[in-house]
């Protein structure tokens, strides 16, 4: 590190680990995971809306510029925006971060209430504590670090945080068409993913794509009594179940027909790359607490969870399973999956073929039906830019090792979309931990992981304007 | 129908028949539905002890003696009974009906509210109209005839309403162990089931048994982010499909070794018997507004229905099935179904060869477990007895044509456990019509029905009591 660069970091380095900032920020990370923002709902509009006001006066107070709440496209959730444009002749860095968090059923299994952070430990419990509310408070403190330390930010920062990335970002291309002066930049850091392990940081360079599905088989107009027609009429939640337990040969690979036609296959040395820093079986089945893996053969399971597309029940719910017994079969069921894609699988290829292998699936007594609700093609990130450089180093110099670049087997709709309209690197540099229990009861983020976050950024912000 | 038959009736029917009674039976009727008297639902236990009381007034205000709510076995539902024995010499007859009923779900279906009896042209709509507060109360109605006209009844009457039919009647055994000699009487009538269509009045001597099933499936400890572990964890829901599905073969037929093994096959000449007077697929299937039936090959629909077992999938549940998607694998998902047995499968065995088989189904990635929530045996009842033939002829009488002696489909728990403890006839004569809609949404009661119901039972009353 050059004196001058070290020079510049070492007072919002100093300003980040003071007691008195920690917990303040704490307590208002504390207020941040207080609004129940689950987008999925639409009883938690209001919610947004105060949190996207929040936010915004947040913004404003930490010294960023423009600070506005951009509207929804045609009244759909708004996104916060703010800006710090005083470095001229330096790049500008867009930090990204959604405010929206999953639903907390089932509500029984948490521990603590999921919108009353509470710290036990090293961590803090939450919804959205990693699940993006944590991990983009990460970048506004480390901006804070430095405006109110130094009144200035080695680089131009945009900051755009959205309120629908856990309902798969259904407004995102007209957002960015409408949007894109405002959020042009020379490079994208978005922190919401997390580290391969405790002490081993990563940057991911491929996301899987998504189709998320509804799927609802209907049979007689309304239920009938189990007993007076049971054997004689098809009941939907079977032929529910067939449909579901076709969807996979007996090998655990996808029964679609065409399903791995697009699929790119990696060469072998691709492979024992990734296979070099990658989680072995056993090591994720512990981490799981699992007896056994499941899936393609021919495949380590981080290989089927990265680069092998995948077919997952969400859910499924149809007939009474309330206390005690219904005699019924019930008129319907439904399910949803979501398919997580690998290049080159293009979604509305795969959602024909889903949807017609469906069709094939259903007995004649019965209808189905196959909903496409969301979806988002994978992404493979390129790996060399100067701002990934900076990332890198600033990794190095905080975590004393250089991050890990992986694969992910999750989606972020946003990230593809992005990169096709802006044409810019995204770094994806998540201080997540793989058990930080994301979309999961019992949410949280490591408290270290959280201010060596701020610190990361901090060295990020310096390198990348250096 | 001697003159002096003609005359004991014809007061009570007259009186039967005068719009002022008829107006007010109504009125009585809509408060009795007005309990939501749910015995599936622990939330409902206020409800049913109202709905006790308030029967057990109106018993007294018939003029029933004896009157008295006695208390369920080990705090659980209590029953209401009342009497009148002042006929010596004369048979005693016990009649017996539920005051619970099914769960409303799914609320939206309906079109009047459940617990709000609505008259629309010739039916009242409610839940419970027909099965079985509607039913009962036409025994209460003929009661009531009698007793207010002529202050007297033609022989010796026990009435009995139970509070846990829908959910199988689990302390059946231990109830009738301790009022064996409370219930004594020489004929059961029970109103608690359908006739063959709207103008073929039908007596039931054959009931299937059952076995109700609860079946969990187990994975991870806690919810799985699915886009991260896709492909590489089997999900519970997938593994209960798989289950589910593997429960019965293509063709339609039950798959669990051994189910069929003590099923009682009919002669060909019980076959062709049956086939006279039961309802043609067709008519079936129009019925239910259906475009194809389904099950076991070589059997009628109305075989599927009553002479063989049948496996029947009641609810389903797991994961997260809300507006928006939750990315989640699930760690847990759950079925509730049930099995209706036929002479002679022994509930105990078939539960094991259920448990046995589903075991060999479970991936080794989950866990499963079967739990039997309630049991049943099958049963055939005697033809022919004084009462039966009192019955035959009351029918006659009221509507112009012999009963049909008809199988039903479904399961009355207390039959077999009564007929085995009594050892007396049990007339199984119901007025409900096959498009009730009973244990589903718009459940309702032909309003000719009910009141030829009484006229029915008034003359049942006396050509017993002759």
């Amino acid at each position: 590190m050059s004196s001058q660069l070290l020079t510049a970091t070492a007072a919002p380095l100093s300003y980040s680990r003071q007691a008195q900032q920690r917990s303040r920020w704490l307590s208002q990370l504390t207020q941040l995971v207080a609004f129940p923002t689950i987008s999925a709902q639409p009883k938690h509009r209001r919610d947004l809306q105060a949190c996207a006001q929040w936010l915004a006066r947040h913004l404003a107070e930490l010294g960023l510029q423009n600070v506005q709440i951009l509207p929804g496209i045609k009244g759909s959730i708004p996104s916060v925006y703010g800006d710090w444009l005083h470095a001229p002749g330096k790049s500008t860095l867009l930090l990204y971060g959604h405010y929206d968090v999953q639903p907390v059923d089932p509500l029984g299994a948490w521990h603590t209430p999921p919108f009353q952070a509470t710290i036990i430990g090293e961590n803090l419990y939450g919804r959205g504590a990693s699940d993006d509310k944590g991990q983009f408070f990460i970048h506004l403190k480390a901006i804070e670090s430095y405006l109110r330390i130094t009144g200035k930010l080695p680089l131009n920062i945009k900051v755009w945080l959205e309120g629908e990335e856990e309902i798969s970002s259904p407004n995102l291309a007209a957002f960015l068409k409408r949007e894109v002066s405002r959020l042009k930049a020379d490079a994208v850091l978005i922190s919401d993913t997390e580290m391969l392990d405790r002490d081993r940081p990563s940057i991911i360079y491929s996301l899987r794509g998504n189709l998320s599905c509804e799927l609802t088989v209907t049979g007689p107009r309304h239920d009938l009594h189990s007993g007076r027609y049971g054997g004689a009429v098809l009941n939907p939640l079977q032929a529910l179940s067939d449909i579901i337990s076709g969807l996979h040969d007996r090998q655990g690979k996808v029964a679609i027909p065409g399903f791995y036609r697009q699929v790119k296959q990696l060469q072998p040395t691709e492979r024992q790359k990734i296979r070099c820093c990658c989680k072995r079986d056993q090591q994720i089945l512990d981490d799981l607490d699992l007896p056994t893996g499941w899936g393609e053969a021919g495949y380590s399971l981080y290989e089927r969870m990265t680069i092998r597309p995948a077919l997952t029940i969400n859910g499924i719910n149809g007939g009474y399973t309330g206390s005690g017994h219904k005699a019924v079969i019930p008129s319907l069921g439904l399910a949803r999956f979501s398919i997580r894609l690998v290049p080159d699988q293009e979604p509305a290829e795969i959602a024909q073929l889903t949807q017609r292998y469906i069709q094939s699936l259903t007995h004649p007594a019965v209808q189905s039906q196959v909903k496409i609700t969301g979806s988002a093609r994978p992404v493979l990130l390129p790996k060399d830019h100067p701002a990934i450089a900076a990332a890198i180093k600033a990794v190095k110099q905080t975590w004393k090792v250089a991050p890990v670049f992986t694969r992910s087997g999750g989606t972020i709709p946003l990230v593809e979309q992005l990169f096709q309209r802006l044409h810019i690197p995204i770094i994806l540099l998540g201080f997540g931990l793989p058990d930080d229990n994301i979309h999961a009861p019992n949410e949280k983020i490591s408290l270290s992981n959280f201010f060596l976050g701020v610190e990361t950024v901090i060295q990020f912000l310096a390198e990348y304007g250096k």
